[in-house]
């Protein structure tokens, strides 16, 4: 029985992070978002006992499981998207909730005054947090995220084969660059392993076809990542 | 055998949500960065092979495991702090990362430019921030989580003992009442089912004890949750 996955139509979004592994792995899935609209989104998120504080989530069984690594870690345990022993599991989930929280920072870049307002207003305060971001978080994160794409040197991240923290980092490497292509155009020379990390997911028969596919909305300035080229310049 | 939790000294911080469930089950524990100072915590930090981001983490058996989600999600399989079927853990575990999503923004209502500069010199984005914060930001979290609290009319968020998400929710209830007196004014009234949930963990006795102890550090101008007055007004 394929998935309902809900996220808002139209944009990558974090919805995007979910998609992949469910590509990678062949994963039948219904885009109930993108098929149905944003109404019925907002219908059915408010149908719940258990209510989402915010899309995406997998409707499974009268349940709905809200957050990105939350599913991810679900969708792992359940299609052996990654290891089974503890250690590893732990350890893939806080590697994809520190992805989480790089990408909720990436959001602020745009929005730092608070999401319930526009870029168009926030942008002198927008210009100041870019500028931090590029100089300072950009390079905490990343280096962070090579050392863990060099705990496993030539390979995965955990293993011989790929898992759905890889699929996110694939999307985070994608949606800097997207956003920052100034700041990151050294990117594959200053993190050799998170390049190949990408490349290796680049190259999964199930993303190609996906990437390839009209299922994968082009980034635009809806999403979380977004090119304001003002935001870039040094 | 006590576990090892790490996180900066001299404040609450995230450390605290893991702290409080440390405390209230009764389970032995060595506040490492408050033992052994900030250096040692950067020390201890930088020996795993798998190196987390940031504090707080447990360290286990020679790893570490990261993220105040994470964490909680471990012990409350370890040494049932929740229930154990698989609706209710993922339930729990999202509920806790939607708290997660409001601490950080709580953090970022003072650092709306970046968290690595002063909040000295970020005083008028930092005023807007707050302003959205107070008014549109805090009402949806709560209204939310008051949806959640009444998932289980009278009781705990799930069945009729705590669980470690509880335990969170006293926190965050703690420290925005601390942070915004004025705007919380009317919290107990507004959000009847989430002051219960916040009394009732006041009254666990572990809870009584710790907060009664000097290992429960007042909050302070340090934390996530900081008081400024000027953040606080109409």
């Amino acid at each position: 029985m394929a998935y309902n996955l809900w996220y808002w139509p139209g944009l990558q979004g974090r919805g995007e992070f979910v998609r992949l592994s469910l590509e990678a792995a062949g994963i039948e899935y219904r885009d109930c978002g993108r098929e149905e609209g944003a109404e019925a989104l907002i219908e059915n998120m408010r149908s719940f006992a258990r209510k989402p504080y915010a899309p995406p989530y997998l409707e499974i069984d009268g349940i709905a499981i809200a957050h990105v690594a939350n599913i991810l870690m679900y969708l792992g345990e359940r299609h052996h998207l990654a290891p089974s022993n503890m250690a590893d599991r732990l350890w893939l989930h806080q590697v994809e909730l520190t992805i989480a929280d790089m990408v909720a920072e990436v959001h602020n870049v745009h929005h730092p005054v608070g999401g319930g307002a526009y870029y168009e207003d926030q942008k002198a305060e927008a210009a100041r947090a870019a500028k931090q971001f590029r100089e300072e978080r950009i390079p905490k994160f990343l280096t962070h995220f090579e050392q863990v794409a060099n705990t496993n040197p030539g390979e995965w991240l955990i293993d011989h084969r790929w898992c759905y923290t890889d699929c996110s980092l694939f999307q985070l490497v994608e949606g800097l660059r997207y956003m920052f292509p100034n700041a990151m155009r050294n990117f594959a020379s200053d993190y050799p392993a998170l390049m190949r990390i990408r490349d290796q997911v680049a190259d999964l028969p199930g993303i190609k076809t996906y990437l390839n596919s009209d299922r994968r909305v082009p980034f635009n300035q809806d999403g979380i990542f977004r090119h304001y080229p003002e935001l870039d310049e040094e």
